[in-house]
């Protein structure tokens, strides 16, 4: 962390709590003036000369008229997240006081901040690189367990520490190259051919780690798109409200923190799964059946899980047909076979021969591991062997939420994602993966040219262009355009 | 402030500010381990080491998984909020981080705080008394300057430290009495009964003026009730909607702090404005003509305030029986001729001959004080002398809003708050006016048999129940079920 200047010259300030009833808001300001400002108007200890880090009870005076009673918090620059003098002033939770001391001290000339601002002003001073400011607004949108490890990676300077490292090499080798044209017909060779292929493979190889980590990054991020499949009838919606009431009860479990509820999405070990196109499920519209329909195929392409719902009393070919079609999308799927108390033993000998082994995949299956229902229990002993649950053949009852914890166990199983190493870094982030992409594309347009002489112009705008894009990625080269691209999408007061 | 000792032995936890998407989340600890849970969890500095009011980076850690990178807040009581430790986490403001953070502390050993525990904790350790507790609600609520001035003021200590003391010099009296009667028959006299009597008068007047401040803390607290009365078609609604318009633009002022809009108040000169019946409005129904019906009449006497509307094409007798009836209401009322492009010189010297007089009250018409509007310019003269605006009688025109501003001025001045000395302590809690009014004829009493010997059995009896209702307002006297009243109304976290 350098001591460079502040950016800016002026004081912004924001609301940094949420607006509406709460007990304290917490207003912000940022700036070289933000401690004298506050002074002006706390009645309390002169502000100015007191250390960092500390709290002041006092009251904030617009004159004579005290506007409340508050708690004044100093982090002086460079001590602070923008690298600026920061004050923090907790209030009562009132939309009038907040109003109120925030018009005031625009009064004495501090600037209402733009979105992310903040933020913004800690990348610019140094505090932060970009793809960690960026990170910030993801940490604050973040829903579910996943969407928090993959931000909070990010915000602690994850890869952005090993790209700036690799991009300083490749600079030098850039500069190097530039200084052999500058002899122009003269055949010197300044850099080292073997060393750069070597250090362009060494990126590659980190390169392509985090551009195949963006699936998993984003899946982690965005949750994972789920389509319920199945004929009309066969339950799909009612399984839906299996699986998405047994959470609702955990999720607003501790009061005051109630989230907005978000009626088709779910969370199962951490990881958050919306389902598309429930509205569709509802009318029980059969996706399968419907596949010549462009639109449906479409939706069903999105999903990154398939559950597939079948009826005891279906024909047992129309079943095989459809897992046919699913095995050809190559999207992971769940065979589920709902009503389980009216499967009888035909049904279970006609679907031994349908071929299911696909759904197997590289694991054994884990008759041994099935784990009882914690809600409802499957007290009477299963009729047939065959009935046991398998993670190739799930069965369940929707109404009687039976067999939803082994099914829920499957679908995380199914994702895939409970290997991650939580240490790895992922990128979630669209942007850096496209900046990845390029920066693998020049490097690859390097690779060709590096034993010809004659294309060495290429080579060392080849390089220049890969360490554009990897400066993107963490900020060393911006434009106006991106900054505010980036920051707009911010909350006013971060 | 006594240094009494902490009246809970577990340590509760609460969000403190809003739930919703925000920058940044405060979670709120109180108790003797607040600091020795948040140290457990906390990777940084030791917390327990370090001095009261400040302020420590770090992060919250499950185990390895890092939740948060948080400002700790350190308060060591009896230096804090509720006089106990108190830990104020600062969170990046995501509801997945809050509620994680919030359920690691709890299994720690936290419990989730019930709606005003923390102030309840404040009161009953002696840092607040009941009607400064109180205050802190109405505080939160406040949503004008006239109810934030009066919570504001109430919360700072008023009237409770003259109660405490004048309640303190009844019970020197109290107690004297108590020992007149243990001497049964004898006759001695260890109370002075002129003294007393001085004692009560001066109580008596505190208690006089603070119930008399009831009417007026009442509405600055929860706004004045108005109605906008006139004949069908007189522009009554189109009267609300360019009052409420004006507002509008300055409430949203500062993004961020955007308050839930309520259709029909607006705030005049810090102090709040409710609109009755205003869909009865809008369907034009003319209230003062249906004055037979009793439940218009119901609504009209509700109402602090009558806004008259006079259209210049009506019959001037009629508005005659109009303001009679009007007065008899002994309710301030404004006269306002709506339309007044269409006021001709014949209107005007007809409504001269209208006993207006009441309107004018105590004080002189003020013509030369008329205040030109400020958003619609009157730069044509007007043709008449005689449609002057003067507070008995008001020239508008709602649809060009013109004469609003004016209006406005004249609207406030009936309420006549405007004198009102911001020093003054206001009751604005029915608790309060009718311990205040028990108070009172409990004193009463005394005063009536405070001379006659037979009766000083009901002497002592009086004087103990004056002490219980003082008592009630500080809180030196308390119920469970008063608190449990007091202290659910107030959000979770304060």
């Amino acid at each position: 962390m350098s001591d460079s200047p502040v950016y800016n010259s002026d004081t912004i300030i924001a609301l940094a709590t949420p607006s509406g009833i709460g007990a304290i808001g917490v207003i912000r300001l940022s700036g070289p003036d933000a401690i004298a400002l506050v002074n002006e108007v706390f009645g309390g200890k002169d502000l100015s000369i007191q250390h960092t880090h500390t709290i002041h009870f006092g009251t904030i005076r617009d004159g004579n008229l005290i506007i409340d009673e508050v708690l004044v918090s100093l982090f002086i620059g460079p001590k602070s997240y923008t690298r600026e003098n920061v004050v923090e002033i907790s209030t009562h939770g009132s939309a009038f006081i907040i109003e109120s001391i925030i018009k005031l001290l625009i009064r004495k000339g501090a600037r209402p901040a733009n979105p992310g601002e903040f933020t913004l002003r800690a990348f610019l001073n140094g505090q932060l690189d970009l793809s960690q400011a960026e990170a910030v607004a993801d940490l604050i949108a973040s829903n579910s367990q996943a969407s928090h490890q993959v931000a909070m990676q990010q915000m602690r300077g994850g890869f952005s520490g090993e790209l700036h490292h690799l991009r300083d090499q490749l600079i030098h080798f850039a500069a190097m190259i530039e200084l052999e044209l500058d002899f122009g017909e003269e055949d010197v060779e300044f850099a080292n051919r073997e060393d750069l292929k070597g250090l362009i493979y060494q990126i590659q190889r980190i390169l392509h780690r985090l551009i195949q980590s963006f699936e998993q990054g984003n899946v982690m991020k965005n949750g994972v798109p789920v389509v319920i499949a199945g004929k009309p009838n066969v339950g799909k919606s009612t399984l839906l409200n299996a699986l998405l009431n047994e959470e609702r009860a955990i999720v607003s479990e501790i009061a005051g923190t109630t989230r907005d509820t978000v009626e088709d999405e779910m969370i199962i070990g951490g990881l958050r799964f919306r389902f598309i196109d429930t509205a569709g499920i509802r009318e029980t519209v059969d996706i399968i059946e419907a596949k010549g329909v462009e639109r449906t195929h479409e939706k069903i392409k999105q999903a990154k899980l398939i559950i597939y719902l079948v009826d005891p009393e279906q024909d047992v070919k129309e079943i095989q047909s459809q897992v046919n079609y699913l095995e050809q999308l190559s999207i992971p799927f769940l065979t589920v076979v709902n009503k389980k108390d009216l499967v009888n033993d035909d049904f279970i000998v006609q679907l031994e021969g349908v071929n299911l082994k696909s759904e197997v995949g590289s694991r054994k299956s884990e008759v041994g591991s099935q784990k009882s229902d914690d809600r409802t229990s499957d007290l009477k002993p299963q009729t047939s062997d065959l009935r046991t649950q398998s993670p190739n053949l799930i069965f369940i009852s929707a109404r009687e939420k039976q067999g939803i914890d082994f099914l829920k166990q499957e679908i995380l199983r199914k994702v895939n994602l409970h290997n991650i190493n939580t240490d790895d870094v992922l990128i979630s982030n669209i942007r850096h993966l496209e900046a990845l992409q390029k920066t693998e594309e020049s490097l690859n347009r390097v690779l060709v040219n590096i034993d010809n002489p004659i294309t060495s112009d290429f080579l060392a705008s080849d390089i220049k262009q890969a360490l554009y894009y990897l400066g993107e990625i963490t900020g060393q080269v911006t434009t106006d355009d991106l900054l505010e691209t980036i920051f707009s999408k911010f909350c006013i007061g971060k």
